[in-house]
């Protein structure tokens, strides 16, 4: 049976995660800054090293090609990010990218060939440092030119990392590519959760990732002064904002668990030691794998801020800020990829993402599915991410089967 | 019976309130700022127009004086401030230093003479754009070159402030008066509360004022990913923190009343919609009239941060911010403000102050009081403070009483 080379993999991980390393043994690598710009550089090559065929698109995402004999064929593609957010981890993205390439590497050492073209792909800004996903919605197509003029990091400090990387508003678009040249799309991941090192599963096989939805609550009541008001007069806006906190989170644990929500964001005005807040601005997202249970969840949440506004004498203002629906995913590549642990010997189950992934993008053009192998302890986004050497070989291994799979069902 | 010139007060008011005015009807006047500086230059004229005697001393404090032909006889003191908070209102400060200017004309014209010096005093600086109380601390002697290093605006601000006004640390510290030079100091001021509007009493005999103790609560937990961290596994600082807000103000409510409590800052970090808060920090100021009380809040406030830390499994650290103790007022003056109330008809109740003011750094070296009058829906550090025409009259009446019943029991 075909298995990968797992030293070199190690190796090759090893290497990226000394690019943009930072001192707690955590990695900076934000899409298009300088230092994911010399992990590009490494990366292509890597590929080069291999005799793979190197490729970049419009929106700057990087592939690795193993072509099929009829130019026409569909391509199956693979692959995940080279990015991360500041002061991340080793793994995220850097984990599914460099397996994915261990995995073409090793199919095209085997001298196998198939009827469809085989591509590893790194996509562009998946964490979103300009925009996120930049590089997966535009080759899906699922990127606009309003999304363009308006990047997480401002119009400036865009336009400098597009001239850095010598990319272009036009190009970014041209990368889309037609649906049917497309047989499937398939990346593998660390989970970023506790659910498989738990439960000592080695593969998580992932049947949706989930809706994302964002608001900003505003209550707004009336700024006092904090001696003289008394205590029972107060329409003190933060009084209700941190009574929505606690309740909501209730709320969601007691009704609509798996589903997740967060309040990462909160700011009173006037804002002084001696006034009592006559504002509360706080951050609202939550998540859940399913469109339905999603808008019951909206509704529910927004009753309960109304409710409290209402008890604490507040106006409530809700303005979205965000809106991400669930993606199921291919039931053909999720297939494969149960298919491929089970020719490894190794336990897998089904869970839902609730991160956002490349996957998300391709799933609007090809068939597209992921799994997970397991994050030490779940951390993840900073320095302490981890995934054991046994995962990260296993990762690669199932990676290479299920595109062994998917391309001999391309036949 | 003597009584003040209402016409000439109002007038004085409305000219006043006229600088430094913000277009929605408030005004703007913080301590030392340009529009302090043409307030203080109308002070001084108003006092040369009226032929009283102009003082200015080493921390900016104005003076119009009426003096005993005793160079060597005790001061009788009374006034208030002339600055405002940002958009402030047109009778906080004001009309105690307005009132006090009439009662001193009123005395002047009625050629009464005493046994004591007769001083109105404007405060520099009471709301504390540089330095709370700076003027009335300075001529206590409760101001230390430290208080100086540390001003609110920050050193280059409060040093541009002092050159524009032609002050320096060394002169506010020569302000210091030996407290056997004061027979007494007294102020009026307006409620900034509803207890008397609601009661239907003219006069408030202020008690004690509140002592106010603030800190930082800065509360530790893990940040993690917003999907992919269970709810049920998060230690999310900021449940922590909106947990004690609510609990906190119930805790006042149900055994401290009249205290209160304010939490008026919040910030939540790392600080993203999508990252669990890590550590949440909050403001939280109390106050009460009495120490041992206070003491007991302090204790139960803090006991009720760290038994919810324990809960959600945070870390609590407690920085104070600041402790001004209660002061208690002085029973002579006070009982002159109830004789002058008596004596001009006007009903009068005992109340504590919430709010710090200039009287609370003048009875370290003085027997010092002070009274109120209603604001109009309690209103006040906000451009819809107002206090009714007659109550300015009975303010300026009361004042004038009881500076003659004060200055009498002089001889």
């Amino acid at each position: 049976m075909l298995t990968i080379n797992g030293p070199r993999l190690l190796d090759d991980l090893h290497a990226l995660g000394r690019i943009g390393a930072t001192g707690a043994g955590g990695v900076s690598r934000p899409a298009l800054s300088a230092a994911d710009m010399a992990a590009r550089a490494w990366f292509e090559r890597r590929i080069a090293e291999a005799g793979l065929e190197y490729r970049q698109d419009g929106a700057g995402n990087q592939s690795a090609m193993l072509p099929a004999a009829d130019p026409g064929a569909q391509t199956l593609l693979f692959g995940s990010h080279l990015d991360t957010v500041p002061d991340g981890g080793r793994y995220d993205g850097a984990l599914g990218t460099l397996a994915a390439l261990e995995a073409l590497r090793t199919i095209q050492e085997a001298g196998r060939d198939f009827p469809v073209h085989l591509e590893v792909i790194s996509f562009t800004d998946e964490e979103g440092a300009n925009i996120s996903l930049l590089g997966s919605r535009a080759l899906a197509g699922g990127l606009t030119p309003d999304d363009l003029a308006s990047p997480h990091n401002g119009a400036e400090a865009f336009a400098a990392n597009l001239a850095r990387a010598g990319l272009t508003p036009a190009g970014i678009l041209s990368a889309r590519r037609p649906p049917d040249s497309l047989l499937a799309f398939v990346e593998t991941h660390i989970e970023q959760g506790t659910r498989l090192e738990r439960s000592g599963t080695d593969i998580g096989v992932v049947t949706a990732i989930v809706g994302i939805r964002s608001c900003w609550l505003t209550f707004t009541g009336e700024a006092a002064h904090a001696g003289t008001k008394p205590l029972t007069e107060r329409r003190d806006a933060l009084w209700g904002a941190a009574d929505f906190i606690r309740r909501a989170r209730d709320l969601v644990v007691e009704r609509f668990l798996p589903g997740t929500m967060n309040c990462g964001l909160i700011q009173a005005a006037p804002g002084a030691f001696n006034i009592v807040p006559g504002e509360a601005r706080l951050a609202l997202e939550f998540r859940h794998p399913t469109a339905a249970r999603l808008d019951e969840m909206e509704a529910a949440l927004f009753a309960l801020g109304r409710q409290i506004a209402a008890t604490y004498g507040l106006a409530l203002d809700i303005t979205s800020s965000g809106n991400v629906p669930p993606t199921p995913l291919d039931e053909s590549v999720m297939a494969a990829n149960a298919w491929a642990a089970d020719r490894l010997g190794l336990t897998h189950t089904r869970l839902v993402s609730f991160a956002g992934h490349d996957t998300m993008a391709m799933a609007a053009i090809a068939p597209a599915a992921m799994f997970f192998v397991p994050s030490v302890e779940g951390v993840s986004h900073q320095p302490r991410e981890a995934t054991r050497d046994a995962d990260v070989i296993h990762a690669a291994n199932v990676l290479l089967h299920t595109v062994l799979r998917l391309a001999e069902s391309g036949r």
